[in-house]
């Protein structure tokens, strides 16, 4: 039986995931809060992951099939687990913590907690946390810490939990990979948390911004974002955005200095076009209503850089566009930053596959008899990954019709709607009109979370569970 | 050179063309009114066309390049010449009158006359002439009439203008097929016609209703629509509407006798599955604002059919529906009827193409040693077709993604700008918080403009015509 070797997969995750949990109760320790909220979720992933744990599994090969299978059942019992801590702290009930857990790993940053400034400093650890933990990848993290397999056999478990079309090894290794793109994460967080602390924030804040802007996140410790933060540390996290939103090849080029080919980038370019293009139409639109052009600047470029992202973080009011910088906003928040990057959405490279695709299609009618093929990154791409690109799309497109079908039932309006499931599933958290997701059905709460999981996996993994479950 | 023989066709689509503005005069004779404003017109395009058809053309063969660019020149200048009566009578300035014209044409129905009621009988007779003619396209109707080229030549000229990812020759040649499609396309024209006057409406309103309901046009002869008619004939244009959203090959079954085919068809089942979801959601959901269940339903159905169809007459206030419903219809425009029909949109065919490549791709995933087949409508789809309906797609969301951009600038919110842009993109006409679309700005009724045509004709001409031209 296969499926006892995924079991047991589960079981080391949960083991992994449990001690993780000792962080925020450390925190509990120094700030004097209660521990339970983290103590129990911690038992009872450590019971469960032992449990499965002792499963006898003889199949060790691992296809694409178990590691979508792996992957999503591992994030939805994570979520599951994670949703407890604010339950038993009081601040909400289990849907909404639920909805407030997936926000946080699926590193959306959407909150139905409407007042944050109350929260325990153990629980704003959390939230922020799991931004950090669910960035990079719940396993990425796991397989990181403990060896769940011999080498080549997580590579499948890699792909279905990393975001884009093209998961690129660095190394020969996947454990030599990962090793890499943590070192760049973990490199990339540090020097923010410290130029934050240079700007004037605590170590604690700090720290839990750089979480959040490392994720791609976007919980934050005010009800108002960032909003009253200091210029400099603005910028700081408006660059460091920007930079979480590449591709993490390029910083790998830039460490064994191959600085041809992060010129070469076609991603690179794209992405950089795309945010200046939207940075003009933001700041033309609205340098009016700002007292002078740095402010109007320093606005636009954080929300820019923010929404490109996926980030969510604000530092003042959006609300104030007018339309044609919320259609630019609404067009970010679905196309969103470079593949291998902790960003959700559709992704630049997929962008730049299809419109290959297109141009190949089209000249194939005007010539033809010519072949052409379609090379990304100087990399010839396989048919298959076109027509798989494609079904995303249309996926994609699909998902966020049901979703806003079943969400349009809550009556808040088109505009309204489309930005809560745009927001949700793109794993944005920022969005016009919803300052908070509290006042949403249960049953869009439901099915928001659903939508924030689909689109932090990249549909596959999820849709595979279920369409082999059914049967 | 090839062109020769594409400028030497338009010019005899030109001549074709100049004599249906006969039609128009006639009615203006009738009805005694000026003529000029179709005499004018009716001379230019001779004219036109006569030069173009003194040209010299060796070249006899026609390809799907040749085709495309045929179909989406004629279209353009039979455009830009239809625009002409309204100007010339003083209804409207031209870059209106091109909107108006477009409108027509493509059989999307959104005007820019804000007071249908004052225009002549004769520029009445236009409006809805065109979106019969627009209905089963200019060139049809040309081929219909006169031989263009021998008949194995037209097949790509056809194939452009038909909506659909697969058009079925119905008999073995151009012509007859043709034939039969017109048959069945007066058939059902006139059917409505009688059926109207018994209902009580004069033979002119009759005729022009029948030419907007067979072209899934929309333009009225009142400002209130269809509001004012009695039951019966809204029953009669809303039944009517819904066969027009049907497949042709359908009623070419039905007269065959191959009523085992019919039962058969996925398109249809489907077709008929999303047309009761939609009605009994919108009707459950607007059932409390009507007086009676019977008036409701008529209600109801009369709409879905019409936004389904993208006809776009209307009977009532839309805007009072719920976002549920809004959400539900917006579905219903972008994704439309039948492929092989007079609707526009995305078509059910490609939506069944596409879920189906989806489900083989996760197939794939599960068993990844199987190999598929696509079968639509009992036939194997090949993988060239499954490619092209995904490029399809992306280009019809990239497209209403530039159009919404450039529309937003007119700053009429959000959801008026998506109804817009799906309202005319989709060729449907109707739509919720638009009246009419002399408010928006030039550069936007040229872009929406423009839109239509991409909509009516499947982009794929368009666009080949303007990549050959940039070289």
């Amino acid at each position: 039986m296969k499926d006892k070797t995924i079991y047991k997969y589960i079981g080391k995750v949960l083991i992994a995931f449990s001690a993780l949990l000792i962080l925020p109760i450390i925190v509990s320790i120094i700030y004097k809060s209660n521990i339970l909220p983290f103590a129990i979720p911690l038992i009872i992933s450590l019971v469960i992951g032992l449990l499965l744990d002792r499963i006898k599994a003889t199949n060790k090969v691992i296809y694409a099939k178990d590691g979508f299978k792996i992957v999503s059942l591992s994030w939805i019992i994570i979520s599951l687990i994670s949703a407890l801590p604010f339950t038993i702290n009081g601040d909400a009930n289990y849907i909404d913590s639920l909805f407030e857990a997936v926000s946080g790993l699926t590193t959306t940053g959407a909150s139905i907690i409407t007042n944050v400034e109350v929260l325990e400093k153990s629980i704003l650890f959390w939230r922020s946390f799991m931004h950090f933990l669910g960035g990079m990848g719940v396993l990425a993290f796991v397989m990181a810490i403990i060896p769940l397999s011999k080498d080549d056999k997580s590579l499948h478990l890699l792909k279905a939990e990393m975001p884009g079309p093209n998961v690129s090894k660095l190394a020969p290794s996947v454990k030599k990979t990962l090793f890499y793109l943590y070192s760049i994460y973990i490199g990339l967080t540090t020097t923010e948390l410290i130029l934050l602390m240079i700007g004037g924030l605590s170590f604690f804040d700090a720290l839990l911004i750089s979480f959040g802007t490392a994720g791609t996140g976007g919980f934050s410790l005010l009800n108002t974002s960032l909003a009253t933060y200091s210029v400099f540390n603005k910028w700081v996290v408006g660059i460091f955005m920007l930079l979480f939103g590449v591709n993490f090849n390029i910083y790998f080029l830039m460490i064994i200095r191959d600085f041809k080919s992060i010129y070469k980038s076609e991603e690179l370019r794209t992405y950089i076009v795309i945010f200046v293009f939207a940075l003009t139409i933001v700041l033309l639109n609205t340098y009016q209503t700002f007292a002078t052009f740095n402010e109007a600047i320093l606005n636009s470029f954080f929300h820019v850089s923010s929404l490109i992202t996926s980030t969510g973080y604000s530092i003042g009011d959006i609300n104030i566009y007018p339309t044609s910088s919320r259609v630019v906003c609404l067009g970010l928040m679905v196309i969103s930053a470079c593949a291998g990057s902790t960003c959700g959405g559709f992704k630049i490279s997929r962008l730049i596959i299809c419109v290959k695709s297109i141009k190949r299609d089209i000249l194939k009618v005007i010539h033809p008899n010519s072949v052409r093929t379609i090379y990304f990154e100087n990399k010839k791409v396989s048919d298959d990954v076109v027509k798989n690109t494609c079904s995303f799309l249309f996926m994609y497109a699909l998902i966020i019709i049901v979703i806003m079908f079943i969400v349009s039932f809550d009556e808040f309006g088109l505009e309204k709607t489309i930005n809560a499931v745009f927001c949700t599933f793109a794993n944005v958290g920022l969005s016009f009109n919803i300052s908070n997701f509290a006042e949403f059905s249960n049953l869009s709460k439901i099915v928001l979370s659903i939508g924030m999981l689909l689109g932090r996996l990249e549909i596959y993994p999820i849709v595979v569970l279920f369409s082999d479950l059914r049967k």
